[in-house]
């Protein structure tokens, strides 16, 4: 029985890149060994369908093929999120409707400039989740890529008045201090507290779970960095999750860059034996010869410090 | 056999809306009417799936069942260029061939902000040009709606670089300055004499002829007054082509309105009986009870002018 | 004495532009026939140092110049309003305080996208009005330049929080339901009913008069037909009103193309004997043959419908 | 004897912030104490008045003064580059040649929106460069802020035809490959070879400067460190560099945020006992006490961290 998203929801949410063949279909052998391998990470959830999964180039009969996969090999072990972002609300529900229908535990739905203001997007919202009855939703504040910010107050608003709103998917630009008004603000009306699960390729991730943050939903190509950085800050070690998270920072910062990013993520996952190809859909970002060996510098100098760790370990 | 569009196209293309019924659904006997309306009003072309055919709304399903039905009903009498960006290359090439195995006889591309800068798009369109091999290409220059803007020059660089680019539709805003240095750059550098048809609503159609433009490309809801305004031009008769063209300025601007002259628009086009519903998928616009005494209003005032005219006429 | 600026403003603000001889300098014999010309139009109120007066290319010793030299020769006979919006408050509060010293009647403010969200906006008008203390401000509504719109539940949040603010200078676009949301929101709520006067070169003026504007405050370079316009609508004549409004619209879209349109309206201004020269600051517009052989058909157009009005009147 | 600036620039110029007091006025003696240690810290340059200076809310006036300030202080010790962006030419014809009387090195221009297309860019410095004669300028290419962006083919054609721009501010985003494409499209067209130091808080210095970089111009609190990774780096010591730079990574990518970075940056500054307070001017950000907290936590690993590498030097 598929699991529904909550308000509970925390931990990790690994943003799934959709694999393709070298020339650009859809690769399901890999979308299988890269679930298996999310899976085995321990992640706590996986979101498919996302910018950074390029649903934008998908068909719509790609999309579902995509997504009757991913939910059929998870089976049940993780909660799944799918992204439902469509600049037509029928193509949204049909598609949230075929994403449901196959055991998805929620929809994430990123609202775009078409909007205009943010009083627009709480009606747009009450609008979404009336049509889409009790599914659950994870609003996507990206507006470095939607043109279309929201203030904290604005959001807490869209929580009191969509109850089947139950997650921010926090990647607003700078975000910090709007990450605490979104919990403050929150508290002090009395709103229900919502999960807060961060993106921005973890660039922040530390400091965000300690405002209050739940965990990450971004597709790192190492999730069992952030696997391990939010199960320290949970069981309190800050310190620690923090260290681990440094070991790892260069790489994130060097994955997190808007579309080039996406090449990296996807060479990283290919060398790591998981995907067979590191291909992007045109027109989408390709590492050349200078990129492959900057990313083998980068990746070498992580497994020296990797191994450096364990060896202090053991000593 | 299906007429294929060249340097050479001119007069009236008109953008074809997409009519809808009430509740969202294609509405396949009102896009016969729209089509024979069209036909009818002595257009020399029909664009369809474009922006203001609530392209991005549809499924690739429906676009095709769209294109199928248009091109089915015009059957070879004008020329009939379908709308088929993309935020994929793949989608947009699958588009594109369904469209000219179905006798269309081009295809329209907006690039979008995703390219960044000029230079990018002359490289863009030799591979979309490649992988489409001898299709007919219209270049939608449309900044205000794709925040891709480019200047006369690259535009010239991408004629003489792709050769089955044959069509410029004008879109920029401003864009009198442009149209012109469009016509003087090509000429200056030998290179090909493309269509130049305009779009924004018509609403500097007497200038871009008088600059060099070979005719219009949008979807104003009286079609006859683009047909008569263009043939009075091209006959010699700037002035008479003006003073039809002044009759309707005022419904021009008000339809010209982005977003909202949508639903004005079609609203037009359904209250002269040709579509059944004005709905617009939504999120759309749609005319509120003061829209419409607006529009009764304005069309009233039309329609008065228009009699006057012939009164004039008969005398 | 000065007048100030109230929430009964109504009529036309023409917004003037800022005269230049050819090599760029302030023309201050210019401004001095440009005001008196304004005064002769029978225009309601002055508006300077707006967007289309160029001041954002303006020195700080400029905008003093311009401003006192208008309030001087203006001397009390209408109220001027002077545009101060600046990405530093304390230059903004800066120049306000030194237009009121000189006896303008208020100062009209465009929050652009720094402030990101319309729940700032509030926030930073509470602020700016504390600063300001009670100085009458018009709150500059145009998205289309400064890329920060506003709801119309927003603006009345700023109507009710600040009392200071008594205009709305209305230029977003598409606008007319907005406008009509903004007095139905205001009235529903109880809200002060505050000026409304239009901007976007007056192309939708009629409309927005009578969905509940208050005139208009635009640019237009024969000020006498905006004036003709609402002193017929305000006498219950909407016919004439309209009727007057189309004689002179090919000229008002014209004139109405975002930075283009400055050249025409200055060229306009020059050919009438009222600006010596029709310079605009780098980079700015400037029209060539072409623009010029363009600019001379319209107004000879417009020469002979104003003839044959004068003709018909006659009979 | 002032310095020019020239191709040959390389090492780090840092980007000065503005010091104000807590109520917004210029801070003179901060000034020269922040001037002195960014010459204690090993610069080779600065750059004042950018737009981490907050030059836009400067008057003209106290432009001036901070220019001839950190001139007289400086005293020709390195060269010193003036950010001199306007959104009038006039204006910043005028700034530039105060800059360059007082002692300037060369003046930095950020091109913005207003040129639409990089073609525009090509004329655009032809025009400014004559006006400035042989002042050299530097292109800062941040299209994040600027909505300007330009590929690496423009910008070479833009050093072909202008030879008084002599240095690249790299910091458009990503913008690793374009970094490279310069280089090689320069090499290959035959091109001067300008210097090209890189911004973005230094966030990917080691990948640039391995990319052809000669090094930094951005604003990082802590100098020492972009002088140590620079001078490593050019020493061959490419791992000791990165070694440096990942000990400061956290706090860089915290102080690159946008907007907000700035509020940390003159924190960590006012820490450091260089300047006497963090204001920045309104509307800007500020620091919190989860801000201060989150702060000091960074500042607290950092100097753990430095003591850890002294200890390891030490053994």
């Amino acid at each position: 029985m598929a699991q529904r998203l909550t308000e509970d929801a925390r931990g990790v949410f690994i943003i799934s890149a959709t694999p393709f063949t070298d020339d650009g279909a859809i690769d399901h052998a890999s979308i299988d060994r890269l679930t298996d391998f999310y899976l085995a990470s321990g992640v706590d959830g996986i979101t498919i369908l996302g910018m950074m999964g390029e649903a934008p180039k998908l068909t719509t009969a790609e999309s579902e093929a995509v997504l009757t996969r991913v939910l059929k090999r998870v089976n049940g072990r993780v909660p799944v999120v799918v992204g439902v972002s469509n600049p037509g609300l029928d193509n949204m529900y049909a598609l949230a409707n075929v994403a449901m229908d196959n055991g998805a535990a929620g929809v994430m739905i990123a609202p775009n400039a078409a909007s205009k203001t943010e009083s627009n997007l709480v009606s747009l919202f009450e609008t979404i989740a009336k049509a889409l009855k009790d599914v659950p939703i994870v609003y996507q504040d990206f507006p470095l890529t939607t043109s279309m910010p929201i203030s904290a107050g604005a959001f807490v608003s869209i929580v009191e008045a969509v109850p089947s709103v139950v997650m921010l998917k926090h990647e607003d630009w700078p975000g910090l201090p709007k990450l605490s008004a979104v919990r403050e603000s929150s508290e002090k009306r009395g709103a229900r507290r919502v999960s807060i699960l961060c993106g921005n390729g973890g660039l922040y991730l530390p400091q965000e779970l300690a405002r209050g943050a739940d965990g990450a939903m971004t597709g790192f190509a190492y999730p069992e960095m952030l696997v391990e950085v939010v199960k320290r800050f949970h069981a309190g070690d800050q310190d620690g999750a923090e260290d681990v998270f440094d070991l790892y920072l260069p790489l994130v910062r060097h994955e997190q860059q808007p579309g080039f990013g996406l090449a990296v993520r996807k060479e990283i996952l290919r060398r790591r034996g998981i995907i067979s190809s590191a291909a992007t859909r045109a027109p989408g970002p390709k590492l050349d010869a200078t990129g492959h060996a900057e990313l083998t510098r980068m990746m070498d100098r992580l497994a020296r410090r990797l191994d450096g760790r364990l060896a202090a370990a053991a000593q």
